[in-house]
């Protein structure tokens, strides 16, 4: 099993340099292990973000957050990526996306209070509401991955049933599907939610990963290195729901999950809410965190645009080698995210009853993540691979699920 | 006013240095202000942490965080400066201190429960505790800055009243007073609390910085580079209180605010209550931080052993100028941590109703913490200072002081 296409920036760090980090990822599992499963991109680090960081280590520049030059560069890179204006004054530093949402829900909604999601949806959206003493309550996706209004209608009554308030926590785009919501979509949601009371809250972290494009009809059907149309649009929650409130954070995009901070704009008709977070909740944000997300947002588009193009390749290089190698695992390449949510239900060990996670380690000592953690329903039969690797990395991990599924 | 004593570490970051930093103290205020307030020193970051840091951000080692190194590296200081053996499988990592402390609050409390406080104390200690939905009760410290018995006993029949759980928020060394606590005071408040149901927990993130010594009662003098004897011990309130969990950090002691991490540690009797903590706090808790936070305890002793003696200087420092030039202030150099609680009462405006904080930021163009915020009658006619600033700032401090209050 090899690949043929041309290098991507993440066939640039080695193997060895990779499990040398000291991250989740490269130290969960003992090294005979092939890690493609949480949140981190086998990448470099962008080098103005090192120089950003390592330039404010030796000015001693370790201090308090203070000021507004993250939001600053969020709003640049919103212009100039999604013809979005962000709102600075109104938007508030957070201390990462999920502390961010928890803070944000406090102020829509009272404890015991409902909060709809969307399952398989990533698994701290649950229990970090459950944490905060809100009720999850569940809209599956459609089985394609696409929001689903009529479940969304029924959750959203259920979630407001005795004039309760509530909130809808949106991921935008979607992990682990990759969904990436359409201005329609969200129209739709927006209209819903306005109807019943809902507030909408919209974790838009994956927002800089977009790698579809207007020409992808012919995604998955065998080409390595298709042509790019032109990149689908990102919308903005706030831009359609003007009274919902974003999370927005350079921390997935930027492989940047361990300098942690993040940013929560309002829509329009949010700014009041927002204001009334509590100035406190700015205490736990990093100043380093801060530095490294600005530098990112505002010095380092050129390395995004290395990584989708490498998320690109990839995508195709993993429909190629499913379609050859593994043809009873089921997956169209998403629009956005670097995950593949596979589905495995038509393996027969699967069909039989296995959570096809457990046998990829266990029999092929390959880690994913196991599909019933992002919704024990909707996830059964599936896993969530992190194609954010070389390619060398994504052959070694179709061989081994081969091997071990087959 | 001038300084004649020998360098320190405060004194080998110029001033101009010090303005191009980006946080709080350097940005707050326009440059005609001297900054005197927020917990962060005006020092160098010790080497190993900027290299640890800088390696591992070229090394793109910046994924989530694992594994017990930042617990194991608190062990080893604590075992070598307090002989004190952490248990390091029983401890958690936490976001940062103050998160920490509202996760263990939420372990040993229910909402609307009453949380213990000692003003004048840390303003963040009233705001997390109201933001987490419980009720901060005051048991305020005796006029000479130690813990009152007598008020801590009331405080807890309040608090417990009616049956309810209840916490003590321990400030241990305390702030701003820079009170440190006795081993036979700790035993006191462990057997209230024991008595009366209440839970122990100890913000101990100014341990590493103990300046007292048990000769120090020629301290104030004037003498600027007395006899140093042996350092007064710091007393881990786990030792001598079994069922309380104590916070600690080295992002005080080593200047690392913007890099946030703390680890949650038991005592022998609370080892099943902070397993309790669910595993998704880990999610907040940065990767950089631990990393940080682990290198500085581990390699930097002698940094911190350059800003202990630093900070002994400048207590003599301020003591003597104050002395000198502003002998209506009262202030006795306390045994911790890197403030000085001053106490302005008797300066004639003061007296006559004006904050002195105010006074001196208006008149003097220098900023301190307002004594109001840490308690609006215990703080009424003081301010909290900063010494880890060179011996030049301090003689300006003292000058620009004298000229706004005299």
């Amino acid at each position: 099993m090899e690949h043929r296409g041309a290098p991507t920036i993440f066939d640039t760090v080695p193997l060895d340099a990779l499990r040398r980090r000291t991250s989740q990822k490269w130290r969960r599992y003992p090294p005979d292990v092939l890690p493609m499963y949480v949140a981190e991109m086998d990448v470099p680090q962008p080098e103005p973000v090192v120089r950003a960081v390592s330039d404010a280590m030796r000015a001693g520049d370790t201090g308090y957050v203070f000021g507004p030059a993250y939001a600053e560069a969020l709003a640049a890179f919103a212009t100039d990526r999604y013809g979005w204006e962000v709102p600075v004054a109104g938007c508030r530093l957070v201390p990462d996306v999920m502390l961010g949402i928890v803070e944000v829900l406090q102020l829509v909604t009272d404890p015991g209070d409902a909060v709809v999601v969307n399952p398989p949806v990533y698994p701290p959206f649950v229990q970090f509401v459950e944490h905060a003493g809100r009720r999850p309550v569940t809209a599956p996706l459609t089985p394609d991955g696409r929001l689903d209004l009529a479940a969304l209608e029924r959750a959203f009554a259920d979630a407001t049933a005795g004039g309760r308030r509530a909130a809808y926590l949106l991921c935008h785009p979607h992990n682990p599907t990759g969904t990436l919501h359409t201005g329609a979509e969200l129209a739709a949601v927006g209209a819903l939610a306005e109807q019943s009371g809902v507030r909408v809250v919209a974790d838009e972290i994956h927002a800089p990963l977009v790698t579809g494009t207007d020409t992808d009809t012919d995604t998955g059907t065998g080409t390595s290195t298709g042509v790019a149309g032109r990149p689908l649009p990102f919308v903005p929650t706030t831009t359609v729901v003007p009274s919902a409130i974003a999370l927005h954070s350079a921390s997935k995009a930027f492989n940047l999950a361990g300098l942690k901070a993040a940013v929560a704009v309002p829509g329009p008709d949010a700014v009041a809410d927002l204001a009334r977070m509590p100035e406190i909740v700015l205490h736990g944000v990093s100043h380093l965190g801060a530095i490294a997300h600005a530098t990112a947002l505002r010095d380092c588009g050129s390395w995004l645009d290395d990584v989708l193009s490498g998320l690109r390749s990839n995508q195709h290089l993993l429909a190629d080698l499913l379609a050859e190698h593994l043809p009873a695992a089921v997956w169209t390449p998403p629009d956005a995210t670097y995950f593949a949510w596979l589905d495995l239900r038509g393996v027969p060990a699967v069909r039989d009853g296995a959570d096809p996670a457990r046998l990829l380690l266990e029999r092929g000592r390959l880690a994913v993540n196991p599909g019933p953690t992002f919704g024990a329903e909707q996830g059964a039969g599936f896993v969530r691979l992190n194609l954010a690797a070389s390619a060398a990395t994504i052959c070694e991990g179709v061989r081994r699920a081969t091997a071990a599924l087959t």
